[in-house]
């Protein structure tokens, strides 16, 4: 059988440059181009030069959609906010399969979009075909869609924390809070001051105060899977002297105050049991979810506890930003759409000491 | 006038090494003995190779409470927990004004001690005449007081944090969450695997739960300077590589959705005015709080704002854990203990780009 | 074919650890024991989280020599120096293929190993029979060998970077200065307080003056590669803040004024031409060989270049201490003794944005 | 007696803002200008948040040189090379005394200026009056100077290091080898992709070959020092995840065989005794000079060793890039041109854990 012709849009980017890794070594695709506005006419291996030979030979092109669709069945889309529905929408058209890892498909409501990017949504009559492709919960849906919206990185971390425990009315409404810590390259690739070296290092602080956009999409679904809504959130991220991952820290209200950290642990190993991605952390094993225990993986981890004394419980969470929170869920989403075994490609294994 | 004679405890530690830093330049003081049972004998420049000369050539020793006593009018303790009160209790009696900065003094129930330390309080007869020597919110107490309990590096960020804003009924009860993140200094220098720089470089993760002993100091004086009481408090902790302070995001529910960013910023106006380490930042400025602005200082920076459409508010600050979190608050201490100027000896000045 | 049956001595050291990393994903091997005196009893999950599911449950098993023997036929040692030569006797004896990647059988002069490790070689009667495993070098010699001694990192990155200029007399004797970088797991997983995140972040400092270990096997060498010798040799290596990697500027005085870059270049194209795992960068393409291109890789990167008018040249490297300078290199001359593809099991793939 | 009124030309870069940190507490000198061409009109305190208040309020000025020279007897140009003549010249007629921390007139020979920084020197005319001010070698030149062109941050430790031994005969003609490590400030502020966290974290590697520009200066200043000259040297920098610090290791051939650790030693001891900024560790001290010992002090930390087996020695030396190697060297000449005490406002003090 040959090979699925891919292509990547926005390949120099940190998400592009992940995409890249991860698709040079599927053994079931092909990519057949690599798209950059800034840098066509350079070898990949010029702008990127972690690429190993091969790959790093190959030419950036500045490509029309319509060219893109002769070249390929499965386009990635790795580019700013407001940016990819100049592509989305010829590609998907002319029958391509679309992974949009941008922001401008999530949302189902465009006015929502508006009020959280600030412009008119560049491609309403899409929104409708968009699928929100966190596998874990739209496993489903996949198969049949043909445009994926890929969840944030931050709203990927907190649905698969969060949702179990919703199902369950485990938490009180109202009472989520959501500390994010984000390594830099969540950030992009933009030579900003504050992104520098010499400024970011010994250094943390939040950011995004007082609505961060990924408030929108991650209001979104929980209010979409759960009964009673989640009542209003609140989300804080902040930036660490760290290149690549997340860590959250999720806080609420128990329903109950008898809650138990067991009941708990269960309620995600019934919705989790046998999921490839997901690694949940037994109560009292003395280990917490750390960046570097998933950091270059598709991998997250997740912890979850109560105080009773206090009615208070919590989850952490830890995924990587580039990998389950972007491009990895994206390959992931492209396995299950073509009926390929969900991890193909994909190493389970973290950085090790990397 | 002749100097004042101090003395400090543990003097090879983190915050004993930045009280020698302190205390060295100060001019009010002499030091007249650094006492370190691990390197008695040793100059204090083998062990902590920081110091210039002239204090790195002086010899460190193991001296008994009464022999300090003989040699010094000011005692700083820099130690474990646990092992204050062996040296307070008898510089106490022999007339000596004591900082500890460790937390056998800081709680001013002995059974609370117990449970959150684990061991019966050393010496429960000496609670009764120790201060909370938050200078912020105990400056009256202070010149007559002889026994100092210096704040944990934690408490003193969420005090000064919350204390003006549940005095005016800002916050519904029942609805804080902190959230703390912390240098690595803040966990001493122990050769322990995690604190390595190969395991910490490029990770995050929280600690402590599910309660971490500065909850008890923290619940004690939320509850004992608001009227109602703070209600029950969410309190996690986090591990990040950076090397020294601390970021604090404080969330909460406001008491009437009203509530407006000028409000809680008039809350520190008022309670603050005058204070020389507090840095209240106006809402709007686009800064916010971070670590590398008051690492190395005694400042605390604070910002806050609110969501009035979701109901929440959240204060931000940051402080340097080894400064106003240990041993520059303990200079202040001494200061107003000793009738001098507050900011004696303390330079407002953060580090710089260092 | 069945698998091959492998165990790891040290598996819970860095280098032990990637080999972990390696040999769970190589296609050929089965990995049937895994040695670790000091965590005996527990799964290696528990003692590196990183690991995946699968091996994380896996045993640390305290062996005999004996037993190990029966366990396996290739047998990977990472231990102290000092410590190898109690496995390698019985398991060379015992007919297994042993893969040592300490120090204790690289020098094939007993009084030199004595001089340098500070105690006499604890197998001498093995040193005729021990290989010094450096693929590029010494390739022919691997299908017949049974015990590898895997070369240093330091060693492997000077050896790959000055053999040949020195076949191609290029250099002039006696001028050889080789200053090399090293990530912190170079020095292994001890707690020592220089090692902490706190002492090592934001510093950098020189180590193992004046004879560092590894200056042995370079000179021994270089010299028996060389023609007239290399001559004395000045070798200083340095502790930096990054976890994995290693960078050397070698600088030596050209043979003639006259050596241009394209010559060393030349040398290296000769020499290295279908190489695997080494990448010489063109002079003149802008680009610096850098630790992060290669860590977490099998490849060494390098760059040669001279000033005519002072007559210097120098060499540039970069590889990873854990990768090529530890376990990749001893995967690498595993799948070269057993005869198979040389980079099986071995991603070529830097860590990307890791 | 009335302060010295002072003014600061490029406030807001990393030199500009230690020159601020260091001249806002200095006794003897008040400032009366802050230039800055980019942010003109904001305050410090906006471009610069770590300043504390008082100076953060201060307004940065576009000034003409004629206007600065009715504000200020003495300004201090931190700007980029080629800059700075459009001001000292004006400054310097108008009877300022002026401290050029950028290279425009180290060089006393404009020709080899063109050589090394690509155009024609900007103020030829000036150079003869200009004094490359390295106080510990210049000192007696100071007081009688007015045009004042400070040490580049490399050329400062490089010749600190090399001068004494020089002086002696105890290095070889020809053999010297310079590896420098640098903190990331002294890249300047800007933001450029490899200067970025997600870029340098984890990361190590040389720059500026085949001649860095401050190979110049080095090479005019130890030839005129030294009776036959140097020699062709060699010198490569390389950067290093760290914000501030320069580590320099330098190795040369030993004149004689002969030379012991004790006789390098006697070379400094004699050279710098009394030196308040020069500290010679001795040898067999088991410390060797790192960048935390001196970041954000004026010190510079030298230690010298041989290895008479092979015939080499090295020197292993530490600074400041912004303290020593620019702004707290320019404030050590401005205190010796006054004829203040030499250390007035400089803080013997490194960072201690900051």
């Amino acid at each position: 059988m040959p090979s699925l012709r891919v292509a990547i849009v926005g390949a120099t980017g940190y998400s592009g440059e992940e995409l890249v890794r991860l698709l040079v070594r599927h053994p079931k695709v092909e990519i057949t181009a690599l798209v950059s506005r800034q840098h066509a006419g350079k070898p990949l291996g010029e702008v990127v030069p972690h690429v190993p030979s091969g790959i790093g030979e190959r030419l950036l092109e500045r490509l029309l959609p319509g060219e893109l669709a002769d070249r390929a069945e499965a386009v990635f889309l790795a580019l700013p906010p407001g940016s990819s529905a100049a592509f989305a929408g010829e590609l998907y058209r002319r029958g391509c399969v679309v992974f949009d890892l941008g922001p401008d498909f999530r949302l189902r409501n465009a006015k929502l979009y508006k009020e959280f990017y600030g412009w008119d949504h560049p491609a309403e009559d899409l929104l409708a075909d968009a699928l929100y492709a966190l596998p874990e919960w739209y496993r489903g849906k996949i198969p049949s869609a043909r445009l994926f919206a890929l969840p944030g990185c931050y709203p990927t971390g907190i649905l698969l924390s969060l949702l179990p425990l919703l199902e369950r009315n485990l938490i009180a409404r109202g009472s989520v809070v959501v500390f994010a810590l984000s390594g830099v390259t969540g950030a992009g690739r933009k030579p900003e001051p504050r992104l520098l070296f010499a400024e970011l290092a010994d250094n943390a602080y939040a950011y995004g105060l007082p609505r961060h956009r990924h408030l929108a999409e991650i209001e979104q679904e929980l209010d979409s899977w759960s009964p009673g809504g989640v009542g209003p959130l609140c989300f804080i991220p902040h930036l660490i002297p760290v290149r690549r991952g997340i860590l959250l820290t999720i806080t609420f209200r128990l329903a109950r105050a008898s809650v138990t950290d067991q009941e708990l642990w269960d309620a995600y190993q019934v919705r989790y049991h046998g999921e490839p991605f997901l690694r949940v952390l037994p109560p009292g094993s003395g280990r917490a979810p750390n960046i570097r225990d998933v950091a270059g993986s598709n991998l997250i981890e997740l912890l979850a506890g109560s105080d009773p004394l206090r009615g208070t419980g919590w989850v952490l969470a830890a995924l990587d930003n580039l990998g389950k929170g972007a491009a990895g869920q994206a390959v992931q989403a492209m396995n299950l759409r073509f009926g390929w075994e969900e991890p193909l490609g994909l190493d389970p294994y973290p950085g090790g000491p990397i």
